[in-house]
């Protein structure tokens, strides 16, 4: 083909190469308003250090909701409404303890009740304990597990890459754990924390009981105490006395934020991004996930300061009750199915708010292939594109209305260092990173509402 | 092409093939051995927290070396030895202040005396201040700077996605700052330190004097008392007391700490990898480049580890005065072409304990094309390989040899929030992030060392 050029190629390269070096401008634009005039950062300080914990049903959901609402009034959307939902209403209800002791030695550990599970009330649940690696041998040991408190200390796998595979891997003694030990009479369980990290924060997170088999209290140890414990059962034998006080209150009345910008020419073609509100009550909630919802508000922010007029409608949206029910992801796909409307793309930040990698999605090969052409543009601010991604929040649109979605996908080498833990703080959370975050969503955001998908 | 595949290209296929698949078991192997097991984390500990500050010439600097030369051989080194160098010995020799003051207020500043820098002595410089946001501003009040201090407050550009280009668009005023003032008659200099981050704390480095003016005082200062310093010079003229003692001592003797593993079929043909073993004075050099050595010395416990024999000879360099004179890789590339070596390559970690981006070469094309191939093979660790980088302590070896270099290059969103500044410390550097470096480095000699360049 060398020297030969046709008309019609000449034409198209150079509407190719106009489109691109206007994208190309247009997302630098978009990248220096963040980088330099980001309001992100501060949002967070905000949300995480005025508000705080903000589990659902707390009063702490309630003051974000208002923040979140304002806030988006604020930045200058067309609309925001408060979507009701009914959500669930966990209480910790106290300070969660286990005591281990045998002879001479008694110790606290460092612990926490796992979300959503039952309390064992101020007298709480003694019994010898009996450790395990792995469900496998929790099988093999079946008979001697009742009336014991089942430990399990399964070890979260350091020698996967992206950390996220080591966390599904492991997290299923969380959220199985309890369960799975009461179905042999167990009467209480402790969890190696799910998490790699290098210190003695234990790890929360919303375990699930089987409804044939009693509701046992379960907690979480952290991962020093956990190889102490575990050191010390190899002596000799040793019991705990595990005091949780967790409960439900009746479900109550929860809220997604949207926020609504119409589109200029689609109006009826909807493109959502958003993060989820809530957190778990024993942190700010600063990675998980406020980093996803300052991101949502600064690529309206960032796109109203450049002059930006979007040709589809987009929403941004800031989920209610992620962390122990998905209610505000599941309402919003319903409401979505009533009033068929047409959701042309969804996007989430959910993972934390480091240096952006990448954009997983979950989409047909056409899409992903028509995104795949943009990733030079992308690439630029440092993300790729790859299948396999979303959100749990989205997920419910995915899956009922068949809606594209992708999830950025940060740098995850930190993330199980402080997620669900007491260390999950504003302080944990890069300016820059937490920008480059957003300056990829508001870039991948454009183009979508520029071409389609 | 479908469908017709000739006998010499299956071959072809199926070799390839089985050097995909060996190199890829082999890394994963190599990978699995440094994520389960890597002793970088905890020989970073010892070094930051045992050893600390080891600038040339300083007792810290006798006492590193000695830890390098005992670990590389406790490492399983063929031979260890210490390659003697002269180096400077700049000593801070107090503690650096600056008073700035104007009627009623009087206010001290986080500070910090620029490394090489001048001191005034106990009695200090007092002047009026004349703030400047860049050379050319100087240039067009020079008539104004003669008996004053210029504050230098030159914004580090935070445009720039990867943070080394805005480093090296603002470094200049931290090199050439004093002398550009003192041909002008300034009698101090203090500049806004070089970094976006978002605390007080003063960044330092070597600042070069030109002979032909006077040698005048130079202290940066922290990002948030630059600011108010800025801000209060607008409502009213102040003076500043700047009080600093740095001086140099004679130039002693330090060492680069080699560690040989001679090859077993081409030990002529020499690889070497290092970072950099001197640090500032200020801070315990966790980053800049404790992380650099310590990813060095597992990448030869790791292939102890495996029971790899390398092909070629691999050196594991830990160099000696980096930071304000870099006499350690000049002496390594005059003994290399004194001794006439063959050097194949020279790979330098010196950016930081972060998640490694990919790989940065300064070699020819072709080099750059074979090692292109090898690409797949790391982006499963998160590297890409492009042109351009390096290491200033194998720059001298690139330039008098020929021999390609490449640098790594992590992540580098939070690198300027540590460098030369009191809080690069152990605990800013994440045990994943620092063990990820180290798997990409060894995948890259493994294969260097497999198939040359």
């Amino acid at each position: 083909m060398k020297g030969i050029i046709t008309g019609g190629i000449v034409i198209f390269c150079s509407v190719m190469a106009g489109a691109q070096t206007n994208d190309t401008l247009m997302i630098r634009n978009i990248a220096d308003e963040i980088l330099k005039n980001s309001a992100a950062y501060e949002n967070l300080r905000v949300l995480t250090k005025q508000i705080g914990p903000r589990l659902a049903g707390s009063a702490g959901m309630v003051k974000s909701e208002s923040w979140g609402y304002e806030l988006l009034k604020k930045t200058g959307a067309d609309t925001v409404w408060m979507q009701e939902c009914l959500v669930p209403y966990w209480v910790r209800g106290g300070k969660d303890e286990v005591i281990v002791q045998s002879g001479e030695i008694k110790k606290n550990l460092a612990v926490i009740a796992l979300g959503n599970s039952t309390g064992s009330g101020a007298k709480g649940v003694t019994a010898d304990i009996i450790e395990v690696a792995s469900f496998d041998e929790l099988e093999a040991k079946k008979d001697l597990v009742k009336g014991k408190i089942v430990f399990f200390n399964y070890h979260f796998k350091r020698s996967f890459v992206h950390t996220f595979r080591g966390y599904g891997d492991a997290v299923k003694y969380r959220g199985q754990g309890p369960s799975t030990a009461s179905k042999y009479g167990a009467v209480g369980v402790m969890i190696r924390s799910i998490s790699h990290g290098e210190n003695n924060v234990p790890h929360t997170g919303s375990t699930r009981y089987d409804s044939n088999y009693a509701k046992i209290p379960a907690v979480a140890i952290g991962l020093q105490d956990a190889d102490w414990l575990s050191a010390a059962l190899k002596e000799k034998k040793m019991d705990a006395t595990i005091k949780t006080y967790g409960y439900f209150k009746p479900d109550t009345t929860g809220h997604n934020i949207i926020a609504e910008w119409r589109g200029s020419t689609h109006p009826e073609e909807i493109i959502t991004v958003g993060g989820h509100l809530d957190s778990w009550d024993n942190c700010e909630g600063a990675h998980d996930d406020g980093a996803g919802c300052v991101q949502t508000i600064e690529i309206l922010r960032a796109f109203k300061a450049i002059g930006y007029k979007p040709k589809r409608t987009i929403r941004f949206v800031l989920f209610a009750n992620e962390e122990n029910g998905l209610r505000g992801g599941l309402k919003y796909a319903e409401a979505a199915k009533q009033k068929n409307e047409k959701h042309l793309f969804a996007l989430e930040s959910d993972a934390g708010g480091f240096t952006p990698r990448g954009f997983g999605f979950s989409a047909s090969a056409e899409v992903l292939a028509k995104v795949k052409t943009w990733e030079p543009l992308l690439s630029l601010y440092g993300t790729a594109v790859y299948p396999g991604g979303g959100g749990a929040d989205i997920g419910p649109l995915h899956r009922e209305l068949g809606t594209p979605m992708a999830g950025l996908d940060p740098d995850s080498q930190r993330y199980f260092d402080y997620h669900h833990a007491a260390n999950d703080v504003f302080e944990a959370v890069n300016r820059r990173e937490l920008e480059l975050g957003a300056v990829n969503m508001a870039a991948l955001i454009y183009l979508v509402d520029q071409y389609g998908l």
